[in-house]
């Protein structure tokens, strides 16, 4: 039986200005309170309903601010953060092999990893993310950095045929990504996704590897797919078939892929991710910034397929900022379609909420504001000039809003940025900590520089 | 004979962290400082030179900031910041046939521009943008709201061929545009251009007047031209050839026209906008969100066209912040041509800076931090996260900082903006008008549906 509301007592209650919840779809709601008990949502009621029922219970006012729930990014390389602006204007090939993976190879380690994480959380709690979705060496570190953090995570297993400092050969990459899907098992924050780099850095035969184990586990696969012209050409000399094939074939189009960029793309192979329940990860600046090719969102769209937004790393894109990452994808949808009612601001926020939260299989818990979800909100603050007037609440956050506008920020119900402060993190520490790291990047370029 | 600097006393002396100085080209000072005396800049001096010749010199010392040349923004609708969000997801036609239009028939006048304007300013003087040039009703407005506010501005006198509020037929639009230009000759802050509106709203018989009187005025021309496949489809139905054709005729095409936009474009028209001097205004979010078409860029530049980037009007991007439009125009530039080095960090910058000077006519005075220019100036604060490290500052400008990062802005000499604080303009008062005119507008709206 549910019990009554006037049964229930919450630890605090959220008073905005304007809720959205986004389930229901484009809900704009006045007036309206949510009611948080330990990591839960108790209730959403109207002004007149807190009043009765909760007259003393705390409530933290947001009087000129809209709550949204937390946003959710799908795909990132945290500690990437660390490279922002260190090669640009590259095509993503030469950009990769020439210059990230050489600087990978020399620096990248736990300490690197700990270190370019925090800055990323950093980033990501004070733009209105709440959960990240990681790709990168040492997710074990990385989801030590979100718990000390408080923020929520899902760590992908890298796998890639190459040695780095995170493994040495394919046996290895399994059995430290197993070891640390085991160790964060009891861990609520921390989720663990495989994470097979891209078909053109992982065999058949570690992919199929992949397939059986995520059915056992019980885990999303996250993986680079069809992201440039250079990617389907590769396949095709290699394999004789396309990458999408390739994985058909393997087992691995369903609904446990969640298949990045997806710029190259025909009209049969939008029909198969559609018919087979596979995500697709959006990152549109990266795409453009690479000059990787077009994802065809509004056709993705109108097949059915669930699509998400995302940041891509910091390295690529330049930031970790999720609200220009979606105004981009909208205007982007529109301008390549030919057609300005495609992608319209409910759905590109539901592309970094709850479609996120489904891609990563965690609908049932996080992505909206729905009683008995996880609490984890965003609040945006609509006080200052570029905000006023207020014609519609949902143009007003896609179009118009700037991460800097994220005020407060909850996950799991604590409240880990308070009125633009963070309550955990030490910033000045890890600000310190990544200069610390530009500096011996910069110092070993310029030695590398003079040597060739 | 040039005075030398130690004969020199500067007002004040400003001391960033870094001093892009925009001209030369890409250029990255450290340790290096303005001097300035009343609206001019005196001298870029070291660290040792500042200290030795002007030890006493108040200074504004920004340590971990970038300081630019004031951003210039070539195209905008000011006052439409009050229809931000009024009309989202239509092409072109149906949003300014439909719906602007008819709410400005209901609503624009002196009080709808000056509220709209100041709302305006602020938005832009709070992103670094020093100088507008701006395309709207009551030109007379809005030039005395910039003068109130010590900004640079170029008013369009608007010339349309529809009775507004603003003028009944023709003879009232030039008689009202020559009197506004009379009006502010003695202003240093005001300039004026003609704007005619739009080839599909302006007949030949009145763009050739202008022709005329721009050259006996001395004055740019700013027009939209080449917006979208509709305007084309209308030009060739209605004078059988494409607008270019129809200025061409007119000889319009020379180094006084600002054309806005240029999505629909030939190589042929490609090669003659670089022969005559055109000047390209890009609105990327614009053309992107209206679904306009894409204007080609880096075809553009390689043709050796004059470019600057333009937010267009608030009502249809919708915001005012050139730096993240400059942020757009790198990137669709990259993945329009599917080359990642087309339109690199120092050329965007070049665009909303040196670039758009040329296009009014300015360079001489503004666009660049050189001796015996004026002090317009904006600084970005990196001290945030999201700035660390510092690899690369110009990419760091455009690729990975937000307008609210901008802390400092001088017109003229004059500190408009102060460590994030504006100094002359009453942001509450600004805020509380914008508000009653969105009420006004959405009642009249709901009143209209209702009827309808």
């Amino acid at each position: 039986m549910t019990p009554k509301l006037s049964q229930l007592q919450p630890d605090y209650l959220i008073a905005p200005r304007w809720l959205v919840p986004v389930v229901p779809h484009a809900q704009v709601l006045e007036n309206h309170l949510v009611a948080v008990t330990g990591d839960t949502i108790l209730a959403i009621v109207d002004q007149q309903q807190a009043d009765e029922l909760w007259p003393d219970i705390k409530r933290v006012v947001l009087a000129e601010h809209v709550l949204l729930p937390g946003l959710i990014n799908t795909h990132c390389h945290s500690a990437m953060t660390l490279f922002r602006g260190f090669a640009d204007d590259l095509p993503l090939h030469d950009w990769l092999y020439d210059n990230i993976w050489p600087a990978e190879q020399r620096w990248v380690g736990p300490d690197f990893v700990r270190d370019g994480t925090e800055l990323a959380v950093v980033e990501m709690l004070r733009s209105g993310t709440t959960c990240f979705s990681d790709n990168y060496f040492f997710p074990d570190v990385a989801a030590a950095v979100a718990v000390k953090a408080g923020m929520r995570v899902t760590v992908g297993l890298l796998v890639i045929d190459l040695p780095t400092a995170w493994a040495a050969d394919a046996d290895e990459y399994f059995r430290r990504g197993i070891e640390v899907h085991q160790n964060f098992l009891s861990e609520p924050l921390v989720r663990t996704a495989f994470a097979p780099h891209a078909p053109y850095s992982v065999s058949d035969i570690q992919l199929e590897r992949i397939a059986l184990l995520a059915d056992e586990m019980d885990i999303p696969i996250h993986m680079h797919l069809h992201e440039s012209p250079w990617e389907i050409e590769d396949s095709m000399e290699k394999y004789g078939i396309r990458p999408m094939a390739r994985l058909e074939k393997i087992g691995m189009l369903n609904p446990r892929l969640m298949a990045v960029h997806m710029t190259q793309v025909s009209d049969h192979e939008i029909e198969l991710l559609a018919q087979r329940g596979v995500h697709v990860l959006h990152c549109p600046e990266s795409n453009l910034k690479l000059a990787s090719g077009f994802c065809p969102v509004h056709k993705l769209q109108t097949a059915g397929v669930n699509i998400t937004i995302a940041t891509d790393g910091a390295a690529s894109n330049n930031d970790l900022d999720l609200l220009g990452e979606a105004q981009t994808a909208s205007f982007l949808a529109k301008g390549l379609s030919a057609n300005p009612r495609a992608l319209p601001v409910a759905d590109a926020l539901e592309m970094v909420t709850i479609n996120a939260a489904k891609a990563l299989g965690m609908e049932a818990e996080i992505g909206s504001i729905e009683v008995g979800k996880q609490a984890d909100f965003c609040a945006l603050d609509f006080s200052a000039p570029e905000s006023h007037p207020v014609h519609d609440v949902l143009s007003q956050i896609i179009y118009a809003s700037h991460r800097q506008q994220v005020s407060d920020v909850w996950v799991a119900g604590e409240r880990l940025l308070e009125q633009g402060k963070l309550t955990r993190m030490d910033m000045a520490d890890i600000i310190s900590r990544a200069d610390q790291w530009g500096e011996r990047l910069q110092r070993h370029r310029k030695e590398h520089q003079q040597l060739a």
